[in-house]
């Protein structure tokens, strides 16, 4: 047990619900792991690694049909905790997902032995890994409608907004690809439409990046 | 209150999780409603009803577009609780569904603040209600990964097989609009898949009614 894993478990959004006596257990059970971007973090018939949580890098969980087919349900960063990794943590979820990591990825895991006895023994464990797959369920509705019902345009437009919002920068470095990755779709189709938005002045696409030249105009398609 | 009501209310899947002021307090703040067959139990801007509980007949949830379009979620049949009329109760979830009856129905309804404050003060109920939601967040995804992945001819024969199974009888007594509700598609290609079923000897068609007559084969394409 290395002293930066000790001091990382001390920050896990759940630390404090935990006894004394758990604090120890999942410290002396958790351990980082690194994964390069692109490697399969959890499905495919791999074992469950426990109750996994981003220290660096970023988790996209998705669905995987048997053809191939990829939907993102959502994505996950630094400090965020994952309880979906988890038809193996919550028996009620009898459906799987995928995850895998985008960027080099480091994890910090609690092993699944000690973090489902630890939800078994201790309520507010319990409610608060039941609270976090609920707030799951939330994203995973939002994704949803969005696929379901937006026109291409409008998701594609709610995408970079949101990217937006979250980083406070104009700037997405991301391929067409990744971009495509993330609201389910495929790069042409991604490609065709940032060439409308560009020709309407909103973006400005360059290499690997997109420049949001018109906010205020792709909230207006929202 | 009427003796029969306090009679559904002792049948509550949860009511043995109640103590005895809890029973006294959910006895005395529920009633029965009647819907008939089409009618809005919840959404559309309409108060939150309270905790349901279906008596008789069957509701059907779905997610509504700006635009219409409707996809069906899951349904409800006798005996069933539903949490996810629910941003109401659980706070966790943002998302909003609507229910309505696909036939006559009647619904047990305990208020909203009497099944909120027990579920704070009693921790065996809070559980209840996160358990029952993930219960369903389960069916959802089951949905989503259906209209998502599954081909129409695939989907369509899933339906027919759950019905099956879930009735124990080969005749479906539902029409072509009623199927496509039921599985978020449009009245013309379910007539079309079925015309197509029945040429291959799956399925006969008669008016308002499906007899399947090789369900076999109908799994088969599963």
């Amino acid at each position: 047990m290395s002293v930066r894993t000790e001091e990382l478990c001390r920050r896990l959004p759940y630390w404090e619900l935990l006894t004394e006596k758990e604090k120890k257990l999942v410290s002396e059970n958790s351990y980082l792991r690194r994964f390069t971007s692109g490697e399969l973090v959890h499905g495919g018939g791999r074992d469950c690694l426990g109750q996994v949580t981003v220290i660096s890098g970023e988790l996209r969980n998705y669905l995987l049909s048997d053809e191939g087919k990829e939907v993102t349900l959502f994505m996950l960063r630094r400090g965020e905790p994952c309880v979906l990794s988890s038809s193996c943590i919550l028996s009620q979820l009898t459906f799987d997902t995928q995850i895998s990591a985008t960027e080099d990825t480091e994890l910090l895991i609690v092993s699944l032995g000690v973090f489902q006895r630890i939800s078994e023994e201790n309520t507010d464990m319990k409610l608060y890994t039941y609270e976090l797959a609920l707030e799951r369920f939330s994203q995973v509705m939002e994704t949803m409608q969005r696929i379901l019902f937006l026109s291409f345009d409008r998701r594609l437009a709610a995408f970079l907004v949101d990217e937006y919002e979250r980083t406070g920068s104009p700037e997405l470095r991301m391929t067409h690809e990744q971009i495509a990755a993330r609201i389910s779709s495929a790069r042409e189709v991604v490609a065709r439409m940032l060439k409308r938005f560009s020709a309407e002045g909103l973006v400005e696409s360059e290499r690997g990046m997109i420049r949001l030249t018109d906010i205020e105009g792709l909230r207006s398609l929202l």
